[in-house]
């Protein structure tokens, strides 16, 4: 009834200018946070209605956040404690610095007429990718998709290429801070030289399990409440988050005790929404694991990157969730929520096979865990050919599709199925894809070093267990937030730099035995 | 995953101050908007954890939006339009900028420390209020109550007392303007000498209706679905707003397609959801009826005030809701709903006489629609005195429950259920009282307009249409906005001033039917 306001709080005598910044950088993150809840809002319960003050809301706010980032003052402020040695040489206030520096340059490296070119136009091709897409319609979102790549040329220009690197550099790093080009090219080589023999022999073994029993039906609210008991023994603390529904899945962090997950349901696919549910609970635990309560809005407090934060949750959905002993726990409990017939005759091992059944597909987001990174290799080289100019975009379907067959053995049909199914390019995301093959990487090689840690992580899992695996991940990871890069956290966490060895020794060992070939 | 930033809009060339000033207004309203969300969210969906990120989420918007309705700019370019004669011939824009002219004022005549130290000392006092009432601890309660009225007088004192008014009416002028406490006397004093017989009347009868009906148990699920069809019904548009639950129920309205109502249920309580749910429905009608689409941050898209708010709840609370026509649509449906022979059994008439039993109570939101006036004007009087320095805060204790027993005959037993009862007076709220009554005086004299313009409304009410009633509350009060104040938009919709007449004659004439009096 009365308005409360609350006037800015008096100065505070004494602060220091490092002080002063952190309490800069938390106003910002809160003011950005309200972004976040808005977000979640419109996916999860805005009516339809509201969306043309949705819009105005969220443009309004990006507003006040972008210009408070980019403020002279601010780049002084962050300049004047970098000056400062006896700072400087606490570890943790270093860090910081480093992080608000980065994102600074980046901040104000770009043209405001660039930053609303590339909004505008990412608005519009947006639109028409979703148009043209149901009609199959390259032609209609090729021109878009040009314009894009040549925001993206003088983005990654104005950005600037890191030493030694190209272009594409410039944009993979604002996606995977210290990840090049160059070196994906070695560690993605491996991997596919690995996994291309390992697919062929799976798949031309005859020996593809049963997965006829994943249409069972499940009624929606046993499903809800099998999938909320998952969750909360995965560790995830529901007094600082939420479990909702929402067309697509996702998980947002709007600040410190506030992280909110969403999933999807269908009748006929009980497992596909326990994936998408611990996927995003992956996600979910590393923002609940993150020092926000103190350091909200400091680098400190934010994920290291894309592919660390994709680890996460590819982790939790498939290393655990598409293992036996994840299963021997799970399926009573399955069965216990369904009370039907048709859940009682299952087993573990059925489940776990038919979870770990490799069949290429057309669409990357219905990929098996092995194909899924071809899907993503794909999708990285030709993006960065496209940036380089070596691959016109009218020529973007016949190199799509010609991949598709070599590596995957498929024939693309339209290019809906092909190049148009991912939102990515028509978003303007240039140097996003390979995160997610840089998840899974990350995973398996975090996973190896915890099974070294915890040589009972198996027998844990089997009884429902997941409290030590979380403690490490806790510890090795989201303790640090941004505290160091994504190589460099890998490098403490597990001894040694990326490779692609523990996925496709992990993929090697699971699918052979899965298809008795071991 | 890409950050999008919008950048200021361009400057528009060509744009007159008016549009200037209409843009800005709209701009502050959508921040407030924001703020209404988070205050929606808070109550209905936000994890407890996200209590303290919640609270610097809220105060960074309010001082925000503070700043920006206190700018000397805003001010000066008020003025150069009201100094524009051509603008000012025409009446939307006079009295648009007549609105936010006072709005200005009101905003910037209160200084900061005053505004500060009022919401630091209520949201202590509201803290204080709610362990104190557990204790029924006056005295615990009685030094924030004196500070609170210490700081009301300053406020009122420095909006400034209108002519030829009381200090009280510089407060009670922020919730209804236009209104005075001098003429609250007169129309609360006709309304008393008619209630205080009739109550005594009725409850002297020994024929009060039975209500043991009313704890019939029903699912939460059912009274959804009961709700949700009454609600539809009534003309809520659930393209453009939701209903969820919350512990206390309410309306929110975050800007144009966005109105959010919660109610509450209990199993043995059916009809206490309904009528909360009518209630906030009553509101939203309101907020979905204003003009906002176009006028977002205009007065003319604002409620002319809260007694013509609550005139809208109340009316569709009680005037259609405690109705015996509705009643003869709404048990079918509800019969319908409840599929159990413990509701078969009911008719239109045990509804319709047991809603409208009367019953003194100590408590004023327990109350039935004749008493609940009396404690307001007991709240107007002694809020009053206290704010005059006539009645000393230690003496309300005493004050109170003599008025409670010498109005409703009962002794009360202690102050939680006397005058600790309600948050109003710990939130810092003197003025706000009177205004419930007047929104069942002003829901009274539009009803008696709307069944003169609509002669066979009853009939429609019988078969569950509502068109017609809403097409004349949208053309008559929701259209306007803040153009007419409520005195002025009374006269103009029922062609009289605000009397206590229609409301005297409308629970006369029903009340004393029910008891069988007539």
């Amino acid at each position: 009834m009365t308005e409360t306001l609350h006037a800015d709080a008096p100065a505070q005598p004494g602060a220091t200018p490092y002080d002063q910044l952190m309490r800069e950088m938390r106003e910002i993150a809160t003011l950005g946070s309200v972004g976040a809840m808005l977000g979640w809002d419109q996916e999860v319960m805005m009516p339809d209605k509201a969306a043309p003050l949705r819009g105005e809301q969220a443009a309004l706010l990006s507003s006040l956040v972008h210009e408070r980032r980019t403020r002279p003052e601010l780049g002084e402020l962050i300049a004047v404690c970098q000056a400062d040695t006896e700072l400087m040489a606490d570890p943790l206030a270093a860090a910081n610095l480093r992080g608000l520096r980065v994102d600074y340059d980046h901040a104000t490296r770009l043209p405001v007429s660039l930053v609303r070119e590339t909004a505008e136009t990412t608005s519009l091709a947006m639109h028409t990718w979703r148009e043209a897409r149901e009609r199959s319609d390259f032609d209609a979102f090729a021109p878009w998709l040009e314009k894009l790549m040549e925001l993206n040329r003088r983005t990654a220009e104005h950005l600037g290429v890191p030493e030694g690197g190209e272009l594409y550099d410039a944009l993979l790093d604002s996606y995977e801070p210290g990840m090049r080009a160059a070196e994906l090219d070695g560690i993605f080589g491996e991997l596919r030289a690995g996994l291309v023999p390992l697919i062929r022999e799976l798949t031309e073994s005859g020996r593809a399990p049963d997965t006829e029993w994943m249409n069972i039906p499940l009624s929606i609210a046993r499903q809800e409440a099998f999938n909320r008991g998952v969750v909360e023994r995965m560790g995830f603390d529901f007094q600082a988050g939420r479990l909702d529904v929402s067309t697509h899945p996702f998980c947002e962090s709007a600040g410190p005790g506030d992280t909110r997950l969403t999933t999807r349901y269908e009748e006929g696919q009980f497992l596909s929404a326990l994936h998408s549910t611990m996927h995003e609970v992956g996600h979910g635990l590393y923002e609940q694991g993150l020092p926000k309560a103190e350091r909200f809005g400091q680098p400190l407090a934010e994920a290291a990157s894309m592919g660390i934060h994709e680890s996460q949750s590819r982790m939790w959905e498939n290393l655990v969730g598409r293992g036996l002993p994840f299963w021997e726990w799970a399926l009573p409990e399955l069965q216990a929520q369904a009370g039907s017939e048709a859940f009682s005759g299952l087993t573990p091992a059925t489940l776990y096979r038919g979870l770990n059944r490799v069949e290429p597909n057309l669409i990357r987001i219905e990929s098996d865990e092995a194909t899924y990174n071809l899907h993503i290799m794909l999708r990285f080289d030709l993006e960065r050919a496209m940036l380089r100019g070596d691959l016109a975009v009218r020529d973007l379907p016949g190199a799509w599709n010609e991949r598709i067959q070599s590596d995957l053995g498929l024939t693309v049909p339209d290019d809906a199925r092909g190049c148009m199914q991912d939102i990515h390019w028509s978003m303007g995301a240039v140097g996003y894809f390979p995160t997610y093959t840089l998840g899974n990487l990350y995973a398996a090689q975090l996973w190896e070093a915890i099974n070294a840690a915890i040589p009972d992580l198996d027998e844990q899992v089997r009884r429902g267990e997941f409290g030590a695996l979380l403690t490490w991940l806790r510890q090795n990871v989201h303790a640090h937030g941004r505290r160091y890069t994504a190589p460099e956290l890998c490098q403490r966490a597990t001894g040694r730099p990326l490779s692609p060895a523990p996925l496709l020794g992990y993929l090697r060992g699971k699918l052979r035995s899965v298809y008795g070939l071991s």
